[in-house]
C-alpha cells in the first residue's frame, strides 16, 4: 500500500485539497498500478514560516503554493516507472488545479511487503 | 529507535490519544522488544478532510475513527515479529479505547543503527 | 535531497523556528555536503500531550523543549558523516538557540537518487 503525506501551504479551500488529494491517488493508479481504493493519505497544512521550499534549487522556479509530496510504498518499482510517476503527478495537478508543474515536490521511501497492516492487526501482503 | 508517527481524527479527548500513544508503546514493548522508556512519539489530529483512509479495501470495514501508525524502526525483525506487533496493536486499541481492530493501519520503515541519534549529537546506537 | 521534517513543541516565537530550521540546513552543508539551497523543511508544531519524548532513555535527560528531526536523504552516507551530522545539530541548535545538546533527536530514513522530483515532473537526480 502506498501510505501518501501531503505537506502543504495553508488556506487553499476544502475543493483544492480534496482535488488535489484524487490527483495524486490517480496518478498512483495510473502510473504505479495501484488500487484506485487503496488509499491513505495525510494532508498537513502549514504557515509559510513552517514550510520551507527552495525558491531556486536545481534551476526550478518554485512557489508559494508548492507543495510537497511524501510517498511511503512498496520497493521495486524501476526508476522509469517512478519518472512516469513524477510526470504524472506534475501533469494532473497542473490540469486539475492549475498548479504549476514546477511546483510539485515528490519524495518516495520504499519498504517491504511484510512492513503493512491494512487493520484486523494482520499483515495482508506478507507472503 | 522506534520513531512513531500517529495520524488520527481530531476531536477526541486527550486522555484517548494518551491512551492511544500508551498502547502503541506497549505493543513495541511486548512484541517487539523496545524498552518502555524508548518512547518517541508524534502525534497530529487532523480534519476528515484532511485524513483520508479508504473504508474498504482488501474487504476491511474502516470507520471515520481510524488511525494511521506510522513506525521508524531498526531493521531486521522478521514478518512473523512484524505481525505479532500488528496483532498486539490492535488487541491492545479495541481493549483500552474500544477501536475496532479495522481502523489500526500500520506503516513500517526500516532504517539502520547508525541513522539515530538520542541527543548529545551522538549516534548512541551505532556499532 | 534531503526532506527534513522538524516536530516541536508549539508556542516557540517564529525567530525561534526559524533560527532552528537555518541551523539545520547549515548543519547539513557541513556536515553532509548538502547545498544551501537544497531546502526542504516542514515544521510541525505540537501540544506537549501530542509529543511523547522519553526524559531520560539511555541516561539523556531531554526536557519539555526536545525536538525530533526526522532527515529524509540520499543513501549512503558513513557512519562516521552521519556522527559528524549529529554533532554538527548539537553544537549549531546550542550555539544559536541555547537549546541542550540533550533535546536534539535525530532520526535519518536512506533512500535512492530516483526517490525523488524537485518539480516539473522528473527525477533530476537519476541516473
Amino acid at each position: 500500500m502506498p501510505l501518501v503525506r501531503i505537506d502543504m501551504p495553508v488556506g487553499k479551500p476544502a475543493e483544492y485539497r480534496s482535488a488535489l488529494a484524487q490527483v495524486v491517488q490517480a496518478a498512483m493508479h495510473d502510473a504505479l498500478g495501484v488500487p484506485t481504493a487503496e488509499r491513505f493519505q495525510i494532508i498537513t497544512e502549514h504557515d509559510a514560516a513552517n514550510l520551507s521550499i527552495d525558491r531556486g534549487y536545481l534551476g526550478v522556479e518554485r512557489s508559494s503554493d508548492a507543495v510537497i509530496i511524501q510517498v511511503t510504498l512498496i520497493e521495486g518499482r524501476t526508476a522509469e516507472t517512478k519518472q512516469a510517476f513524477y510526470k504524472a503527478l506534475a501533469d494532473g495537478l497542473q490540469h486539475a488545479l492549475d498548479l504549476r508543474r514546477q511546483d510539485v515536490v515528490v519524495s518516495l521511501i520504499e519498504v517491504g511487503r511484510a512492513d503493512w497492516s491494512f487493520g484486523n492487526g494482520e499483515a495482508q501482503l506478507a507472503r
